[in-house]
C-alpha cells in the first residue's frame, strides 16, 4: 500500500531515465563518439560494478627496459567507470636505478604516494626554472601542478613501487626522450630547437628507436 | 541594393553554419549519444521554441504517497533546451504534513522559493555538521550548496508549493530512504554502514520496499 | 566513551578546519577583496542561516518607470549565500503593459516561470538571427541561453510576476537601450556603430537620461 | 636490444590508444554528433597537420556592404583543429568608414590586436553603462569582456586589418542590427522592446533584410 | 656572452615576474583571504619543496573509536601545495571489522587503491538506487561518482589500509551519522525526514553525542 | 520626469554595485592576495580604459641572444584587463635563423598568426610522438594544443613576426632548455632523467647560466 505511494512520488524522477540519461556517471561506451569531455556514456543497463573497478594496479610491470622503469595506466582509455569524473591513476615500478624521465601531463597535477622503496621526485616551475626536489620514502606523497616537468628515480636499495593520481581521466604523457628522439622528427631540426649537439641527437635517436 | 552587400558581409559568418555548429546552443538530442557534458545537440533545423518551453510545472504532482510529496522535474531529461545550459528546475509538491525527505544533489547547488504555504527548509554542513534551517514562506528564498544533505517539510496549514532551481541541467537526485531501503542492499550491510538496528532496517526496507 | 572514540576519528576533520577551510560553501565577505570566482568567504564562526535566506523577492518592486517594470535581485552582491555556488534569481514585476527590454546576460543561462499573468517571452539565436518566442502563462517556464538577447513583455489584462533563476551567482544585466542611451556615448556614434538616424539617437538620448 | 626494453615501457601507454583515445587534442569530425562541449573528435589516424592550420586570415574579406567591413572567422566550424581548446581567431577587414557595428560574443572573451591602420574601438559595461573606449594604432592591443556590447570602427585615412582572438573554439557572434532587424520579429516588438520609433524600425528593416 | 644574450630573451617573461603572478601554481597562504577556488597564494619567495610534500598519510591513524576506523586527510586546509590544483589524497584506516560508514564528498569523484587487507566497496547511484559493490584486495581500484553515498567495509581477517585521492583539492567529507546523530538537528525533525523510529534516533544521538 | 521613472527601475541593479560586485570583469589589482583563479580586482572605480589596452606588442623585442629571438608577453601579469577574462597575448620576434626552442604552456592551447615572414611551427603529440608540423607564411595561424611540446624556427630570409593568443590569462611558459640548463639542477640528475651525456650537459650548462 504504502509502495504504491512511493511509487507515485517516483514517477517524475523515474520518467526523467526514459531518455537513457547518465544522471550520477558517464562510463565510457568505446564503440560510440568521442568528445572534447570524454567518451561517450555507456546505457545504464549494461553497466557493472566491473566497470568502476580495475585491478591492474597490483601487478608489477616489466622493468626490463633502458628506464628500468614501468608505467600501468589506470586512465579513462582502460577504465570506463572514470570517464567524465575528473580522477584517474597510474602504477609506477622502478627497478633499482630506474628512472621515470622528465615528462609532462598536459591535462592533469599529479600526487604520487610511495608504496615502497626510497625516491627522489621533483618538478621544476616555468616561472624561474626553480627546482624543487626532496627524497620521498613509503607513505610520503608529493605533487606535481599541472603541466611542469617532473621526474621520479629510484635512489634506494630496491625496487620502488609509487601509485600516482591525476585530476582528470585522460591527462595525457609526454616523455621528452620519446617526444624528441622516438620519431621522425629531423636531427638537424632537434638540434636547431634544444641547442643539443647533433651527435648527441643522433645517438638518442637510435637509442629511442627515432629517425631523421 | 545593400541588401547584397549585406549578404557579402555575413559570407563567412554564415558559411560556419555549413556545418551544424551549434553556436549558441545545444537543445538534446535524445536518439543520439551522450557524454560526460550532456546529450548531443539536435539538429538546428529541428529546433523548435517548444525546446525551450516546459509547461509541466504548473501542473500539481500527485501527493497521495508516503511523504505526502511530489517532485516534478525539468531537467534536461524532460527539457531538451537546458542541456548544455547549466541550469534546469523543478516543482515540490506537499500537502499537509508533507515532506521531502533528506536528500542530495551531487551535480549542482539548488535555490528554492516558496510559492504557496510554510515550510521548514534547511541543510547540514559537513565541516562541523552545523544545520542552517529556518521556516520559510511566500516569496522567500534558500540556497543549498552542492552535495550537501537538505529537507523540506510543510510546517503550515495548507499544502505547499516550492519552486526549485539548479545549477546544472542535469543535478541528480539522491534520497536517503530510498538509497538504504528501496533497493537489494543487504539489511546487514546497512547495519554495519549506518549504526541503524537490524529491526529498524527490516521495518522501513518494508516501507520502501527494499529487499535483502 | 564511545563519544570519545568518536572524537579520536574525527580528529583529523577537524583539523583541517583549524585554517578556516571553506569546505562547503563560501558566504561572501563583501569587506575582503573579491576575485575572478567571487568575493571572499566569511569565517565560518560568522554565517548564519540568514546568509543562505533572500527574503527580498516576495516584495514587488516599483513599477513606475518608462518600462513599467521592476528588477529586483537576488544575486551575490545582494545574497551572499550564493557566492561560488553558480545559482541565482531575481524577480520581475511587469506592470499592464510594461517590459524588460531587450537585454543580454553576459554571465548565465536564464529560466523563468511566470508566476502571475500572461507574456510574450522570446529570445534571438545568433547564428540566423532566428527568433524564439512564445506566449506563457502561469507555470509555463523557459530557458535563455547565456550572453543572446531576450525580452519579457506583458501582454495580459493584469499586471505579471515572473521569477528567474540564473546559472551563476553573477550573471550581469546589460540592457541595450541603457547601453546605448544612458551614458555619454557620442550620439554620432552611436549612429555609427547602429545605423540609427540621428534625431532617433538624440531623442532616445533625452528619454534615458544620456548625454554625448 | 635497448629497443626491446623500449617497447616494453611503453606497452601500457601504448595499449591506451587501442580505444581510440583523445589523449592531446579533438580535431572535429563534422559528420559525427556534437555536444555541448563541442564536435565528436576525429579518428587520430584520420588527423593531419592542416587539421591545425588555417589558411584563411591571409586573405583580406569583402567590404563591400553596408558596414564596409567584412568578417572572417576561423572557428570551430571552420577550424577543426581548435575544438575543445577553447581558443579561436578571427579577422576582420574595415575599409574607409567602416564599422563592426554592436555585438557581442555570448560565449568569450575577445582580444584584438590592429594589424594596420588606425580604429576606434570600445565597449560598454553592464554594471553602470560605462563606455570603454580608445583609439588604437597598429601593434596596440584591446581586450573585450565575455557577453558585453562592443564596436570597432575605422577612424583612419585607409583600409584597417585587425586579426581578434577570443577564449573559445566557438565565441558565438550577434549582431544587434541584425538580431532586431534581419529577421521576422515584429515591427510593433521591436519597438516594445527597444523604445524605437516605429518609422525607424521599419526603415532598418527594409536595410537589414527583415519583415514583420 | 652568451649569458647576456639569454638574459635580453628573458626581461619579458621574467618582469612578468614582477607584480607576483602565479604562473605555475598557488601554495595556500592561511593568513590571507580565501575565496570560491580556493586559498589565497604565498608569496613565491616564501615557496619550499616541503610546500608540495606530505608525509602524514605513512602514519597509522587511530582506529579507537566506535567506527574502528580512521580518516588521515591530506586535502588543502592540510596540504598547501595542492590548493588550486583540483586533487588531494587521504588515508583510511580501518581495523578488524572496522567501517568508513555511509558519507559523502560534496565536490569531487573518489578512487580508492587498497594497500593492505580485504574490504567491501561500494555505492549507490541515484538514477535507480542500484547498488554497485566489490570485495577489493591488495592493488584493487574502485571509483565513487561525484556526491554519491558510498562506504567501506573491512571484510577480512586483518586491518586495512587504504589510500583514497579525490578530484579536487577540498573534496568535502559528510558522514550521514554524523549529520543526523551528531549536531542539535530536533529528533522529531530526523524522524520526520528519514522516518527512523523516534527511540532509535534518540539511541544514536546519544551514541555520536547530539542533542534535540 | 521619465528620468525619476528609470531610475526607480534600476533601483535594484544599482544597490547590487554598493558591495563592489565585479559583474563585467576583474581588473587585476596587483596589490591585492592573488587565488588560484587570478588576481583580485581593482575597485570599479579606479578601473579606466588603459586597462584594457595595452600597447607594447607593437614594439620589436630584442632578438640580440643566444635564441636570435624575443617574447614579449602581454599576460596578466603586465595586462590586466585580461585577468579572470581566459585570454592573454604575446610577440615573438626571431631574427634571421632565430628559433623559439621546445617549450611548453601549462595552462592554455595557443594560436599563432604570421605577421610576418616565413616559419616552421610544430607540436609533438603525446600520444604516439607524432610531429605536426608545416611552413607558415604571413596570415597563415595554427594551433598547439594545451600542455605540448612546440616549437618556432624562422626558416626565411628575413626576420619574422608571429603574434601568440592562449586560452588563458596565465597560460605559463616553460622552456626546455632553460628547465635543464638554467638552474642548479645536478648534471648527473639532468643525464639520469634525459640519458644525455654527461659532457653534453655541462656544455648547455655553461651555455644557459646553469649551475651543478
Amino acid at each position: 500500500m504504502l509502495y504504491i505511494f512511493l511509487l507515485a512520488f517516483l514517477f517524475f524522477s523515474t520518467s526523467s531515465l526514459s531518455h537513457g540519461s547518465v544522471l550520477d556517471f558517464c562510463v565510457a561506451d568505446y564503440m560510440a563518439p568521442e568528445g572534447p569531455a570524454g567518451y561517450s556514456c555507456k546505457k545504464l543497463a549494461n553497466v557493472t560494478v566491473d566497470d568502476f573497478v580495475f585491478t591492474g594496479l597490483g601487478v608489477p610491470g616489466n622493468t626490463s627496459n633502458i628506464f628500468k622503469a614501468a608505467v600501468t595506466l589506470a586512465v579513462d582509455a582502460q577504465f570506463p567507470g572514470v570517464n567524465g569524473l575528473g580522477i584517474s591513476m597510474a602504477r609506477l615500478d622502478l627497478a633499482i636505478g630506474g628512472v621515470v624521465p622528465l615528462h609532462i601531463h598536459s591535462g592533469a597535477s599529479e600526487v604520487i604516494i610511495v608504496e615502497q622503496g626510497t625516491i627522489l621526485a621533483g618538478f621544476i616551475s616555468a616561472a624561474a626554472n626553480t627546482v624543487y626536489m626532496k627524497t620521498l620514502n613509503k607513505g610520503d606523497i608529493m605533487v606535481f601542478p599541472q603541466g611542469l616537468l617532473h621526474f621520479e628515480v629510484n635512489t634506494g636499495w630496491n625496487s620502488a613501487i609509487i601509485f600516482a593520481s591525476f585530476s582528470s581521466a585522460n591527462p595525457g604523457l609526454q616523455i621528452v626522450d620519446l617526444a624528441l628522439f622516438a620519431n621522425d622528427l629531423p636531427s638537424e631540426l632537434v638540434v636547431k630547437t634544444t641547442f643539443l649537439d647533433y651527435l648527441q641527437v643522433k645517438k638518442l635517436k637510435a637509442v629511442f628507436g627515432g629517425t631523421g
